[in-house]
């Protein structure tokens, strides 16, 4: 942390304020400038909070200078991770298609949905068993019925499955049927089910929260990390802003920074970002190019029919079009980081 | 709902939007205008999902019409609900303010704090005993140990005492301590933690999520009432916008949009909002005087050691200043109204 | 600025950044900490460019530390600006109350506002000549018929006249007819127009941009100032955020911010903030006891016919009731910052 | 629009909307529904202000329902528009890159850069000769010798050229020189500009505002189409968000909704949204995939010594390794709708 003190700050004043970073157990280095003097903070462990110092007497402003998070960074774990679902990579070179429908409504929908997707060409299958709903009277999911529903898919059609966790609660039983455990975007900084993560034995796709900073969502991560779960899928979902044409706005820098100070994959849901099915084909190849690790993508046998968010999913024979072209994209952005004109951390 | 064609749409795609709104159970209304057809959706039990027919062939937009809560509504219920906390009573005419430090750090540090606030005029204690951290590395609060703390408050002092729960695991001592049971920002769409409020036998505050809408906020309100709570306090904490000389951007338009759409009383907290100890004051006053039913307010004892938040707490001599102000200030407001120059619904 | 090394730079690395400073005219100083090295910036005449150094080998970040306004700042200019327009003063300790129109559609219309807003109250006029409008087919002004009508106003009711200039080709014009020039809020990084406004005669009303940090308006202002026009009245009229049930969401954080960083007097305009006419009370009384210098509040003698905004329009006995609450709590206010309980800059 | 009324609306009230939307020269048609009734808005021949509805008594919402724009549309002019710059084509299917310094520094500077983005595969080329500038004191352009050197660039590279001017007094001097004007995004609706715009021999390049809605963004290049000029490319370059890794956040799904909803082509500028150099190449790729009819970078020929925004501007190898990349999405993309598996409107 850098304490930048006011112009007229007397002596005394810096005094305190040395004193004050040193009974924190930091040492306290004055910086004498042209027109002010500033303190650095050295040696701490961990981040401070600025908030202590910003209003002491002659202190003009107090700024954080290095990242709050360790284990998810790049810094301290230099290599990409990869984690293994089944036969699939995720991560690091590998690029991972997930399709399915929003939630699991019926057996029928579900599997005819799966085998869709299946052959269109998706690796993992998406749908949610407990839906976590904004009103209290909407459909709130099949719950274990879903799951077994889910199981069922895995063993028809091969896929690994992945779907949400609402609460501690269901943690166990999701996690028994689940190949991977999504936390979802409200969830985002529910500690305790981050820490029940942590000792999951699944990975776990976690969701950014839609008013969240990258910063925020890596020590989410650091969250699950820090108990010991290394196998963490980030997941950029949009962001909340003033926009109306798309119910949220997809933060696209967030997947270069993302992979340059962490060695965690990221995708990107260009369905819940999107809010409109036809902008999920142009979000999706904009995703895949800009070096998304994968995509997850609502399909629906019969979108008109949805009990839940409809209108985002595509039509399975749009879903072709979009992996068709997916897949051409990855090809050309792989050959041409072979041919190092990447200009990329990666 | 009402449902926009688009200028060329055909009679084929006009009658299959119909026959897709009566197969939702609803009735479609033709409606001719000078350039386009709509149709309007009625008898709808609840609030329909407008993405469902957002792409239908032939229509340009889909716009929804009703609110989606009802128990919370004023329309519904007309009168403000006043709640009774010990000899407190929150919402109506009444106006109420809660201090107390973000943490409950020692016995030493609260019982002095609450001493101060106490003598200074606030009616309510708060403090955290489970603090919801953005790092794992971060002080969590002393838990059990700090709501016996708060009970000892309430004892000394005769102050009731409000306190978050961060997850149902932790629900019922918090309960058992707390007069009043607090749901934090980050939970404000934890359905299963608000399922779990609606069956308790103590008052909800309900923070606001720092990017929820105001109909999200009250759905998330109607959960709580829906299992039969009706004990509910909203409290507006600020949104995340771009602003940077503030943690968070106060929505002061939501106390009297608030007061209008629903029966529940709203306070304000400025100091999470703020961040900053010298924002607190005038918008406490500011908050006060647009018509809050109360405020929630950070105070220290010693707020340069606290271990959370410390800047953004007042002085307890601050503190004595805010409610000399806020009392003043609340005088004058309810004379006003008294005198009819509100032009407010309430 | 703070330069913020990585953990592994290198030694090259960090003289080539030392050497990059030295170039640019500064001193650089090196500062070792416990994991990595800062270096930090100092002597540098104005605010320089972080992006030049952000992408330099080895660097993590880099930070800038010092504010780039000089002349809006308290820091060169420590007493509050008081403005006199007519008999009416605008800063320190006066409140000032601002009323009239969003446009001046007609002299029956205007005449009569003035009447009503002057007996209620209102100490200066305010009416909109040249309007700016999202769209072209809307109604753009009565332009120069416009400023002879709020001419006519200050002879028959002695209030000075606030009107919006929108380009430079009729700045002289309203410069002539106007007693204050107002800057709309599309208008804010219009730089042309602010140097034209810095040598103006009449003070300038500056409103904030709708998504302008405090720092970029105050630059803004420091564009008009530099140019050797020191009366500027800052105007806070509302953020364009994610919310819905307002037009904008005020600011109020930016009151004490800009009270404590500038001399300027801020005032408030709740109208268009709100955009709906039952929030402009609560707002205007929240601003007023929040510390704001005056009110710039909408009024239309028939807000159901006015062409332009008329929603957000008070009826002019709402805006005698607000006159009333707004002079009782400016008294209160005024008593605190007497009895020094306010705790703030001022 | 469609005005709908509360519960327990009265006859009378009811009655009194009617009148007033029929004293403003539309129809109105009452809606009956299950548990309130609505009224319909109809023949208007332009959008209706709903403000002067809100606030009758009765009423619960009043809501616009047709879009404010015409010329820009779709709906009246079906195929795409393509503009011609010399021997560049814009539009429809076909894809540019402008690429550049952020502003003309010199003679040297510029003529370097500019061999090096023609050779790498540059169209058109972009340069700054006026320059907004946050600050007074900040580099503000070389004016009209910069224009010259522009105008060099055109003779000696056969590119055309690209530049922003600031106010109506430089517009001729601009027009002149430029093959295509820009406004920036701080101009989008400095309405006087927009007009002289509208009567300019010479495309415009129209970037978005960094907090306007795609509605407004489209209402400003009406306000260029209604006054006679049809040539307008548009220009995406990033919203103010609450983030701070990147300067701006890109508005990916504004691609797919612009090219739905009007006929004029859309670029992308990921250096301003970016900010920071190693972001521009991601999102360049991403914004090409998404299917924007053009990029538009900045590209310095020695970035560390730019006088402006250094930190974005690519060195002119990696602008050679962008344009390898972006050609081979644009050879994907192309193939991609050839074969029909677009799901867009294109």
């Amino acid at each position: 942390m850098l304490i930048v003190m006011r112009q007229d700050a007397t002596r005394e004043q810096i005094d305190a304020v040395i004193r004050a970073v040193e009974e924190r157990g930091c040492s306290a280095r004055s910086i004498p400038g042209g027109e002010r003097v500033s303190i650095g903070v050295l040696f701490n462990k961990g981040p401070i909070d600025p908030s202590g110092f910003q209003d002491m007497p002659g202190v003009k402003d107090a700024i954080p200078v290095t990242r709050p998070y360790k284990l998810v960074s790049r810094e301290v774990h230099p290599h990409d991770t990869v984690i293994r679902v089944g036969n699939v990579k995720i991560g690091g070179e590998n690029r991972v298609i997930i399709a399915g429908p929003c939630a699991v409504e019926s057996r029928e929908q579900t599997m005819s949905t799966a085998e869709h997707v299946k052959k269109a060409g998706a690796q993992i299958f998406r749908g949610g068993a407990y839906k976590p709903r904004t009103s209290p009277y909407a459909f709130q999911g099949l719950e274990e019925e879903g799951l077994k529903i889910l199981a069922k898919v895995r063993e028809v059609y091969g896929m690994p499955v992945v779907t949400e966790v609402l609460d501690l609660e269901h943690f166990d039983v999701v996690e028994q049927y689940a190949d991977i455990v999504q936390i979802g975007t409200r969830n985002m900084q529910n500690f305790s089910l981050l820490r029940r993560a942590g000792e999951a034995k699944k990975p776990i796709l976690l969701k950014r929260g839609m008013s969240a900073t990258v910063d925020e969502w890596l020590m989410a991560a650091e969250y699950i990390l820090s108990e010991g779960n290394q196998n963490i899928i980030l997941c950029e979902r949009g962001l909340r802003t003033f926009v109306r044409h798309s119910r949220n706005t997809l933060d696209f820098s967030a997947i270069p920074v993302v992979r340059r100070e962490s060695h965690l994959p990221i995708i990107v849901d260009p369905s819940h970002a999107a809010g409109y099915r036809d902008q999920v084909l142009p979000l999706s190849r904009g995703a895949a190019a800009a070096g998304a690790h994968g995509l997850m993508v609502e399909v629906h046998s019969t979108p008109d029919f949805a009990l839940c968010d409809g209108g985002q999913s595509l039509y399975p024979e749009q879903f072709e079009g979009l992996c068709r072209q997916i897949r051409a994209i990855y090809d050309i952005c792989d050959e041409s980081l072979d041919r190092g004109g990447s200009g990329e951390t990666v």
